[in-house]
């Protein structure tokens, strides 16, 4: 039997791994919402953020109750700690799915997604649900392998990005200046969302491991994946 | 005399309002080598980034050391889980302005701002400099009333990027597509840095008042301060 102490840290556990499939399910349907643009299905997704948000909440004071209560050190004090930075990543997916479906309602009944560039934001759709679901398996099984191979579907979504980017600045944009606007958002919106999932990742290495990767310090490509003029 | 404990938490505050200066001379110095062009100051702030990095883990460090030895409660305890999250937001802020600094460098020789937003930049710059030092000014005394003021540094700034964005999206923008995306970034950029400050803002009134504003929640208004089209 685990102690009262444990049994907490298990909750909140859980209550992470259910915020990773609330990211990923609302990311999903933002990205159908986008490329079909739904706007039923995009209300949807906006309306749900607040779920994931009083989620974040109720963690973050479970967290602190915790703290307060059992005083923990060492190891326990540790999961405590990055149990709140997780929650903060992964509320700020949310916020991130929200931001791809309100570029979705904001455009409606016209999608934002011209053609020729519908199969990258499908694919980035795609790498987004895949990264979320792996980083809450992670949190569930604390396995620092797995947590290791968030990064190659970071790299595909830098990739992803980058040939997005390609497309807006090559000189052969035919969808006008506020189609432009959407996507460099939109094409953010995704890197980011990708970026919090694998942050999400290392702090479980972190916990493990107690080495703090140097590179989750700050694992944002952005600007950078723009090809130069 | 205060206590052991005080004087870290001391030392403490006085890091976040040192992480505040530097998120400010970061982003000042950003917009100037934006919008002159300058690649030297460029890759300054570029550089500089890594400093309030590094301040931002020892904060955390200090902060997790002063759980595990002092093991504070209530009123205590909130604050060490809120400068936790403040540096969150500062070093966030950091890397903001070394996102504006990358423009600028991708850019080089060229300004990335075109001659008729010059105007809007700047100011959108001098929100920013003038909401993170307000933010400073509040850790350092903890006074709600002059916290509450930042939210109308940050509604001027909301103002700015709608303008920004009215000039992308109006059909009048003459400058091409990858001028569009670099201001659509750039405008993303110094609106989340005003939005931190401003979170910054409502963690110092939630740990005076103990009253978590809602608002505070996700202080962030993107897309929908973007005209519809």
């Amino acid at each position: 039997m685990r102690d009262a102490f444990h049994e907490d840290l298990d909750k909140i556990s859980d209550q992470l791994v259910e915020m990773t499939h609330l990211a990923g399910s609302a990311m999903a349907r933002a990205t159908t919402a986008l490329l079909d643009a739904d706007i039923n299905l995009a209300e949807s997704v906006i309306e749900a953020d607040k779920h994931l948000d009083d989620l974040r909440e109720e963690l973050d004071a479970m967290s602190v109750d915790l703290l307060a209560r059992q005083q923990p050190v060492a190891t326990d004090l540790r999961m405590v700690v990055t149990a709140m930075r997780m929650s903060a990543d992964l509320e700020r997916m949310g916020d991130l799915a929200r931001h791809v479906a309100k570029v979705a309602r904001l455009r409606f009944p016209e999608s934002a997604v011209p053609a020729d560039i519908r199969a990258t934001i499908l694919q980035m759709g795609q790498v987004a649900e895949r990264i979320v679901a792996k980083a809450g398996q992670v949190i569930a099984s604390k396995d620092v392998e797995a947590a290791k191979t968030l990064e190659r579907d970071d790299d595909a979504m830098d990739d992803l990005h980058r040939q997005l980017f390609g497309k807006l600045v090559d000189g052969t944009w035919q969808h006008g200046t506020e189609a432009a606007v959407d996507i460099t958002l939109v094409g953010r919106y995704y890197e980011r969302f990708a970026d919090h999932a694998v942050s999400v990742a290392h702090r479980v290495v972190y916990l493990v491991t107690g080495e703090w990767d140097l590179e989750a310090r700050d694992h944002e490509e952005d600007e950078d994946s723009r090809p130069p003029a």
